[in-house]
């Protein structure tokens, strides 16, 4: 199953994709959160597809998408997890997984405008494989992981390099800014991805591809990450771990590229779909 | 005002503190999060709590109290806030504020036991002074940064230094386990404290004082911490900043002194009333 929300920012209605079509499943009740992931929502809301066959209403074409789930509890970060990433930014590789977290007002839609934030000159882009929680996880198993699992969402790890890297502190100064997480188009239910250790991603700016990488090269993978993250702090249901990026960032080329007002973004990754940016100026509100 | 919440957790119900009792305010509705500082809830309490003078039922002794709101969106840190701390731990003098994340799933009241987690041979305690953020604030000028905060609140960041330090990757690792921020006992309304930059904070341990600072003494001060953080991430109402501890924690002694099960913390601030947590080894639920 494929989760999408739609309409206006912070009015989102809950809906699916079903054979590529985009359908209202509002009538469901309630929105894609912690207490739907707890409370059997999956299930509860594959039977309500199920009984309304046909009789799905469709959502026009050009609909704005949300982030396929309301803002999670956290979103936690894997850094540096693919050894060609690791490489470029000058990094070595980790005896065990960096965690950092992300602010989760940093969360938008798959084709919201990236926004480079007031006095940022080192925004960059960072296509990573995510997981989304389906149940309370506390020191889990690794043999166990994938049970904790709901699913799948396609990320861009928007990051600003100077706050995160200069600016004193840790990476969490330049990774939460407001549109720095944009997420979907939808959330794939796990049973959606055949092989999650097999799953290539790719970015492109201005048309040009820059990133094209694939989990199988994840130095910690899926069920690996869920089973250290637990280790370390509670995950609730609709949690986020994002899992890394491949080589390709702006910050690895030399000298680095960084995002301008008028760069178009766009990624994707197998089995979760794609997302387009547009990168803006920072305009006061 | 001085805002609790009591009972059991999970199903915390609100309340006030008033000439040192605590008094039960359910019938006000809804629980003290992002809504009610979004929506005026002060503002509106404050009315509710007058109207009902005389009236308000007293909770009895003895009941838990929870944490005085619900999980933020976010619990920001500020690290090495204090000169002392920065010396005893080592570490420059920071030029900027160095910021790190707390998950929020670490929430728990003021006197819940604090639970050494799993693996863990270095738990470590830290008295802080918090702000809780009381309107949506992004690239908030210094000058009016107070404008956004709804008040303050007394805060064990519990800390792992194991984890946070040795363990790869940034800070968050080992400030985010269950328990690791015990916040209260109560809310006090920016109105309480009539000069925010001279509050002392203190900790004791088994009955023996390790920590006395006060917020004169902060390197970065509170209306810069606002505005600071808010260049960074938007804060939304009800969002946490915890500004830093003073010196006397226990990585700071030589051999360093951490907790083990059957400590007892005891901690406090001007304005911001105190805390007691007993220290319990993890156990398998």
């Amino acid at each position: 199953m494929k989760l999408i929300r739609f309409g206006e920012p912070g009015k989102e209605k809950i809906g699916v994709q079903l054979d590529g079509k985009n359908y209202d499943v509002s009538a469901f009740g309630g929105d894609y959160n912690e207490e739907f992931f707890a409370e059997s929502g999956l299930a509860r809301l594959e039977e309500f597809v199920k009984a309304n066959e046909g009789k799905l209403i469709e959502i026009p074409a050009g609909t704005r998408l949300g982030a396929p789930f309301t803002r999670p509890s956290k979103i936690v970060c894997i850094g540096l997890n693919y050894k060609d990433h690791a490489a470029e930014t000058g990094a070595q590789i980790p005896v065990e997984p960096v965690i950092f977290m992300k602010a989760s007002t940093a969360l938008v839609g798959p084709n919201d405008n990236v926004v480079i934030p007031k006095n940022s000159v080192k925004t960059d882009w960072e296509v990573e494989f995510c997981i989304v929680i389906g149940k309370k996880a506390s020191y889990v198993d690794e043999a166990n992981a994938l049970d904790y699992v709901a699913g799948y969402v396609l990320h861009n790890d928007v990051s600003e390099r100077e706050f995160q890297i200069e600016r004193g502190g840790t990476w969490d100064k330049g990774k939460g800014c407001d549109t720095f997480a944009p997420m979907g188009p939808f959330m794939a239910t796990a049973d959606e991805i055949p092989d999650v250790n097999n799953v290539r991603l790719w970015l492109k700016v201005n048309g040009e591809t820059y990133q094209d990488g694939n989990t199988s090269n994840l130095i910690f993978n899926i069920p690996f990450v869920v089973s250290y993250v637990s280790q370390f702090m509670t995950l609730l249901p609709g949690d986020v771990i994002s899992t890394g990026t491949p080589a390709g960032v702006g910050l690895g080329f030399n000298p680095p590229i960084y995002l301008k007002p008028g760069d178009v973004i766009e990624l994707g990754a197998d089995y979760l779909g794609e997302q387009r940016q547009e990168v803006v100026a920072y305009k006061p509100q």
